[in-house]
Parts: C-alpha cells; sequence; structure tokens
C-alpha cells in the first residue's frame, strides 16, 4: 500500500494531465513507485483527483509512450522496470540551459544559466512579430541568405561596432541558432583533426562538439589574466578558444596586456585563429567595459561569436559570428552550403528590436536589475567572511564562492540543496584531465532571483553552511511563509493548488 | 560616356536605396560599369532620380560597404576592381534554395527549389504566432529541450504515423533549423571519419556536408528503383544517404523490393544505418503514396529526416530528425549538447498548425495546386515529343527533361535564357568522380509557376528549342505582353516603374 499525494493546480499553466504525468514520473524515477506497482485505474484516479477521465488516460499514455509503466489487457496499469529506460530528460544543465525542472524540486535555484524572463519585453516583441509577419505578402516566407539578412547584419555589425568596438562589415557576419550551432559551423569549416586550445574550467558545450568531431583539445592553464600565453606557445594548438571579456565560469576578465600577447600568439604563424565568445559581456558593473579582442585584431586572426540569448531570452535562438575577412573565403566554399538557421522573421525582429532602441532599453534596465541582485548577493555574502572567498563578480549574473574551511563542493551542495537552496560546483565545468577533479567551489547566479529571493536563499544557506553543529534549524511553517513571501510575485496560482491523496494498491510481485 | 538607366519602381516593397544599389552592383558585376568609372554624385544622381539624397547615400554606402565602389575625398565615388572581390551573393542555388536573385534577371524560373508562396497560409501563421507570443507569461521565453518540446514531439510523431506510416515515440524525434543543420548534427554524433553511400546526382548539400566533416562518400550507381544493393554491397560504407520517396534530383520512387533489399542491408552488420530523406514525400499525384521506408524497419536502422520547409515555406526552419532507439544513448552522449536551434515560439506555432488541421488543409490545397500545374507542364511537354524525353514526373514539384537530339545540356540552358527563361542543369547535382561531366538533361521546377505562366514560358521554350534553325522568332511588344498577362497576378506594380535615364561621366583612367 503506497500514498500517492499529487498536488493539482488548477491555476497553473501546466496542463493539468501533465501535472499528472509529472507526478507520477518523478515518483517512478525516485522509487516511490517500484517496479511492478499497479496505478489507480484511470476511473479511480480520475475520480479521487476531481479531473476528467480524458486528462488521466492523457497522463497515462505519455508515461506507457515514454515506458515508464505498462498497460497490461484486462489487469491495469504497472509500473515498468528502470533500467534499460531511457531517461531523457535528465541531461545535465549547462550554461545556455535553464533549470527550470531542478528548480521545481528545489525553493531557490542559484542557476549560473538563469535569465529574468519577467523583464522580457514581451509586447515590443509582439508588436515586432506581427509588424514582421504583415510585411511583404509572403516574401519573408521564401529563404534567405545562409549569412542571414543584410539588413539584419547591417544592424547587428553596427551595434557590435558601437557597444564593443567590433570592427565588422556585414559581410563578415554569420547568423545562426545558437552558439553551439555556430560552434558546429566553425567545426565544419575548419575541417575534422584542428588542434584547440581551452583553459578548464570552460564552457563545456563548446569542449564537447569541439571533441565530437574529432578536434583535439590542448588543456592550457590560466591564471588571473586568463589563458596563459607563455603555456599556449608550447602546445601545438592553432586554435585558441576564449572568453576575454567574462570567462566561464571563471569570471576572469583578461586585461589588455594578456589580450596583446594572445594575439601576438596568433599572428605568429599562418593559419592560427582565435575564438573569442564574447557570451555575456552586456552587464558589467563596475569600470569602464573592455572592448572586445576583435576590435584590436589587425592580423584578421579573431573569430568573434556573440548571442542573444544571453541577453535578452534564451529561447531567441539568435547568435552571431564575426569572420575575420580572411576567412571568408572559407566561409564561402564549406560553410555557405548550410542554409539559415534562423527563420526570416525571427531576424526581422531582432532588427527591429535593435533599431528601434528596444534592445538598449532593455540592457539599461536589465543592467540595472541585475546589478541590484549582484549588490545584494554581495552584501549578504560578508557574513560568510572568513568561510568562504568571492570570486568573478563585477560583472556578468554569477559569481564564485570558495569554501576555505576544507568544505567540498559535494558537500556543501549537498548542505545546500537540504535546505531547498540549488547551488552549482565547479568541478562540472572543468575538462580534460582536470574532469572529475574535486573543488571546493559553488557557483551562484543571481539572474533569475528577486532580491528577496536572494536574501531568503541567503538564510537558508547560512543555515545549511554556517549553523550545521547547533542542530537548531527545523524546516516548518515559518519557512514555508517566507518562501510564500518571496516567491508571490511570481507564482500567485500556486496557493490555489489542491491536496489530494489517492491510495494505491500493491500487487503481488 | 555611359548610359545609367535605373528603372525605380515606386510601388515595389524593395526600398528605392536598394534598388539602386542592385542596379549599380549588377552593372558593376557585369561590367557594364567598368573599373575607375565615377559614378554621378549623390546629389545629381537624386535630382534625376527625384529621390532624396538619402536613398542615394544609403546605396553609394552599402556598395562602399561591400567593396564595388569607394569613396575618393574631394573627388567622388569610384568603381572598384572587381578582382579580389568578396561576391557574397553569388552562391549557387541549391534544393532548399529559392532562385529569387535569378529569378529577377529572367522572366521564367523553373527552379526546382521553388515553393508556391502565394498559398502560404499567412493568416492561420499570424493567429498562430500571436496565441504563441501571448501564452504563459514569458515561460515560452525559456530554453527549451535540445531536442524539441516534448509535445510537438508527440504533434509530429502523431502525423508521421498518420501520413507516412512512420512508427516514432516523441522521445526519438529531433527538431532542428534545416535539413542541413540535422545532417550536421548527425555528423557530429557518428563522428568524423565514416563511410557514406551515396547515389550521384543527389542532393549535393547533404554531400558537402559530409565531406566537411571528413566522411568519406562512396558513389553507389543506382538504377529505374534507386540505389543498387548489389554494388553497394561490395563498398565498405557503413551510412547510406537515399530519398526513397522521390529521389532528388532525378525523381525515382523506389520500389518495395529494393527497400526491403536496402533494409536487409543494413541489418546484415552491426553500425550499418541508413538514413532516409524524405524531403517532398508530401505531394504525389498519381497512385497510392508508398509507406516510408522507417516503417518497415525492424532493425532500427533507419534515420528519417523530415522538414516542413518545403511544404509549408522555406523560411520556415523547422527540420526533423526520427533516431532509431539504438542511437538514442548516442544522441544523448554526443547530440543533446546543441541547444535547440528552433525557437519555442516556432515550434508552438508549427504544432498549431498541425493539431488545428490547417497543415492538413494546405497540404491538400498545395496539391491540387501542384497537380494542375504538373498536368499543365506535361500537356505542354507534348509538342516536344521525339526531341526530348519526361522522366521523374508523377511526384515532386519538378521534372526531367532529356534531350534526345543530342542537344547538351549547357547549350539548352543558354538557350532558354536567351528567350528569358532559366531551367536548371542535372549536372549541378553530379557529385564524386561524376561531377563536372556533361548531361543532356535539364530540370523544370513548377512550384512557383502559375499555369499561365507554365504556358507562356514553354512557349518560350519551344521558340527556344524548336525553331531554332528558322530564324522568325523576334523579341518584341507581342512577347512583352503575353509576359504581362501571366504575371499581372502577382506583379501589379511593375507597370508603376519610372524609368529615368542618367548620364555617367567617365574619368581619365
Amino acid at each position: 500500500m503506497n500514498d500517492l499525494t499529487i498536488s493539482l493546480d488548477v491555476k497553473s499553466q501546466t496542463p493539468l494531465y501533465e501535472q499528472i504525468y509529472k507526478y507520477i514520473k518523478s515518483e517512478i524515477q525516485n522509487g516511490g513507485l517500484p517496479f511492478k506497482e499497479r496505478l489507480p485505474s484511470t476511473r479511480k484516479l480520475a475520480k479521487y483527483l476531481q479531473v476528467s477521465r480524458t486528462t488521466v488516460d492523457l497522463a497515462y499514455e505519455q508515461l506507457v509512450s515514454e515506458g515508464y509503466i505498462e498497460a497490461v489487457p484486462y489487469k491495469g496499469y504497472f509500473v515498468c522496470e528502470l533500467e534499460g529506460l531511457y531517461r531523457l530528460e535528465t541531461a545535465q544543465p549547462d550554461r545556455e540551459e535553464c533549470a527550470g525542472e531542478e528548480a521545481a524540486r528545489c525553493d531557490y535555484d542559484f542557476s549560473p544559466n538563469g535569465v529574468d524572463l519577467n523583464s522580457f519585453p514581451q509586447n515590443a516583441w509582439r508588436k515586432l512579430s506581427k509588424e514582421a509577419l504583415l510585411e511583404e505578402n509572403g516574401r519573408i516566407f521564401q529563404l534567405g541568405d545562409p549569412q542571414g539578412e543584410w539588413e539584419v547584419r547591417q544592424t547587428i555589425a553596427a551595434y557590435l561596432h558601437q557597444a564593443r568596438a567590433v570592427e565588422a562589415e556585414p559581410g563578415q557576419i554569420v547568423i545562426g541558432a545558437g552558439n553551439d550551432f555556430l560552434l558546429l559551423l566553425l567545426c565544419s569549416m575548419f575541417g575534422a583533426g584542428q588542434r584547440i586550445a581551452m583553459e578548464s574550467p570552460t564552457y563545456k558545450k563548446a569542449y564537447d562538439v569541439f571533441r565530437n568531431l574529432s578536434n583535439e583539445v590542448r588543456i592550457v592553464e590560466a591564471d588571473e589574466s586568463g589563458m596563459r600565453v607563455d603555456l599556449l606557445e608550447q602546445t601545438d594548438a592553432d586554435i585558441a578558444y576564449v572568453m576575454p571579456s567574462h570567462q566561464f565560469p571563471l569570471g576572469t576578465v583578461m586585461p589588455v596586456k594578456r589580450r596583446m600577447q594572445l594575439l601576438a600568439w596568433a599572428a605568429g604563424r599562418e593559419g592560427r585563429y582565435i575564438i573569442e565568445d564574447d557570451y555575456d559581456s552586456e552587464f558589467r558593473y563596475k569600470g569602464k567595459p573592455i572592448p572586445a579582442l576583435q576590435g584590436f585584431d589587425r592580423a584578421e586572426r579573431v573569430i568573434y561569436i556573440g548571442t542573444f540569448s544571453r541577453s535578452v531570452a534564451p529561447a531567441i535562438r539568435i547568435s552571431y559570428l564575426v569572420l575575420p575577412k580572411a576567412l571568408l573565403p572559407v566561409y564561402r566554399a564549406r560553410g555557405r552550403v548550410i542554409s539559415s538557421t534562423v527563420s526570416r522573421v525571427d531576424q526581422r525582429i531582432i532588427a527591429g528590436f535593435l533599431n528601434e532602441g528596444y534592445y538598449e532599453r532593455h540592457l539599461n534596465k536589465m543592467r540595472a536589475i541585475y546589478k541590484s541582485r549582484h549588490d545584494v548577493l554581495l552584501e549578504e555574502l560578508k557574513r560568510f567572511r572568513g568561510i568562504c572567498e568571492v570570486n568573478g563578480e563585477h560583472a556578468g549574473v554569477h559569481l564564485l564562492l570558495t569554501f576555505l574551511d576544507g568544505r567540498s563542493e559535494a558537500a556543501a551542495i549537498r548542505e545546500a540543496a537540504e535546505h531547498g537552496v540549488l547551488v552549482y560546483g565547479l568541478s562540472r565545468y572543468y575538462v580534460g584531465e582536470a574532469s572529475g577533479r574535486e573543488s571546493q567551489t559553488v557557483l551562484l547566479g543571481y539572474a533569475n532571483m528577486t532580491e528577496d529571493q536572494i536574501r531568503a536563499a541567503m538564510q537558508r544557506l547560512r543555515e545549511a553552511w554556517l549553523m550545521r553543529e547547533d542542530d537548531v534549524y527545523q524546516t516548518g511553517r515559518e519557512d514555508e511563509d517566507e518562501k510564500g513571501r518571496a516567491e508571490s510575485e511570481i507564482k500567485d496560482g500556486e496557493k490555489a493548488g489542491a491536496r489530494v491523496k489517492v491510495k494505491m494498491e500493491k500487487t503481488s510481485g
């Protein structure tokens, strides 16, 4: 006999059948519903939950189609053996991935991949989308240039010049659906078997993309200025992948001197290139923004990658390459074969977004919001003085916390999770030989947390990390209330949730 | 001294500056404006054309930025040397590429890449787009699953099952921004150095994608049933790329017996796979549609690729893979790293398009339209009996015309172009050793031509190909009128075009 407590939220955007499906799936995954357990009949469950039978049917069908349960004629639905099941939803979240699924299991999520979506300028986007779809009597539905629309590239070039001191003509720009795709495209241009230098830790997806296409990765040590060019010189690498504006995940900003050394390395031999991933240069809270490496490049060796996924919204699949002119013949010979991966409608929208001043306003607004959150988090972190060291602040939307008391990353994550807070270990970004090494550092991303949420979450972390000896902390109503306050702005519907208990029948196994 | 005749169409959707830019660019490209020629000053040209100076400024700026002309202080604008110029717009059009640019230079365009965009259900698309953007308070702007949204994959799976007898669970489907990207993704999953069997001629972009990622392509001869499996057996290929429903460009439909042989080949050894590109299976005018190869596959060896670019609109960058279950662990290990390349908004729109019955109605409508055009073209081609042979009809949106009188493909294309009609040679789709070989076959695509246009164009082709001995044909008003009739439905604005002559000053060179 088993108690199945499904908390249905009738006001939620998530359909009821999906809520039922998700609940049962997670119960099976975490062992709450063991192998061979019989589920209640759809009629019974529908009655208990006071929903239509179709709703339960849908949930069961999805579970059957995914192999979590099976339908046995005349007997009912039974939990399948999990071994050998494809668990498609369990991929590790990474820099660009939102932690939507994981967040559901914890109260607070310091995902370094977060983006504040409450601030997304939905009205402007809708207006631009409508305009784009009204224009031109369907001409916009023809396949466009593989590089992207000329006018859109002009707009991006102008923006890059003004905001990042990037020198780009529209002919050098290639628009693509996300950084990962653009890295694939670059690999396709260079061909397999390149030797690529990277730091560790780094943006792991880039490492994976390179490796999957049979390139060799040379790990080059980084110091407080970023990748060490003296060590880079000692490798046989032809391409160096760096994030000079704000290294992910360390947050290092490469000073001008190191940038010049890097450019000199690239210019030092024919065929060397630097891939400059400028993924979150938009957000900087202290000091003047440092222009992109690309702007200093006289030898045509820097390949610049920028994205709107980070600064507008992750689901906006629009990134761009700025290719050095020397690489344009290579692009034409080997890159243009890939038709554009961004629809002309979306290209038109983002161009309007930039041209009509929405982007500038949005960036300024987000910078202010993120800066406040950054400041609140730094203020809260003062209480951890002596126990932790803070790094990587002043830019981007996450910072690093290194424990000085010998606490391991794994312990810190576990203790935080026990108090309902998700933090992320640095070691997940280690690549190459360092991969799997233990660290004492966790990442705290604050983009998708309000100031109140940050304060509440930090209170939990104090309890998790500072008070573990004296066992005074108790999960209870007080804490629930605190959570309620913090989240009330975004999750009003939650309170309407109905809690229903359903009995589960155990069959003879 | 030079005459520069720019025909400006004030009612056109193309901005005036772009019309000026395009005209001058094409004049430079075809030698009408030679190296070192001085262009009229912006003031002068603006006055002649009766447009604002800003308009001319914009046109000149674009020409400067593309390197066609240069600005010499105190002297004016001069035509640059074309050698060494990056001619970004001159990529060869291919299956997925619309011949918009080329069409502008000829009156009729039998592009095999055409899609009828006048029939695009713009209102439905707009409605669905609006709904998608209104939903969920921004949740739709979070990054989704790399494979695509579950509900959208469910919708596609249901459609494929019903329409193509493809057996797919949502977990096997990967949504991506176009077939080219999905082929890249597959390459990335398999890793470099695969041996891939292809026919020649074939879909050349697939060949290029494979080759650029260091795979070896084995060309296997095809007969009237498609790729010869007896010859395939003799190669060391592990992967076979085929289009059983309608081979591009030959139009061959693979009969069931050959399909079974191909599946047996794949099942015959561990690690063999078939890539089934089902790019235009939707359009079939005779006989029952043959179910996809994938539906017969019991050994989990078929990777199915489908697309909405062909059946809805080329700019809709939504295609999908159906992976055999055996490949899902490989996808998770090496493919999931690439974030989704299709925005959740677009995914939501296409799902609504399918679920609300728009797609079915659209397909039925298009099938009827294309069938009429197909029939008109076949009827017209009867007049070529004895001189040409027709192949690849009854499906898709193009057919093949092979000259029996010894006329080469090149001659046929040239003669057609002289009469204002664009036809496409088969040889452009040859790959491997056959690449560059001469053929006697041209492709006639009819998707983007009305029935009247087809009749008018065929009249021109009769003049081009049947009457070349007796020189009676004269380009004149009669023909202009005929063209006018045919095009009046789509190009009303043209007649408002103002013709303005501008003198060009020649400078001492």
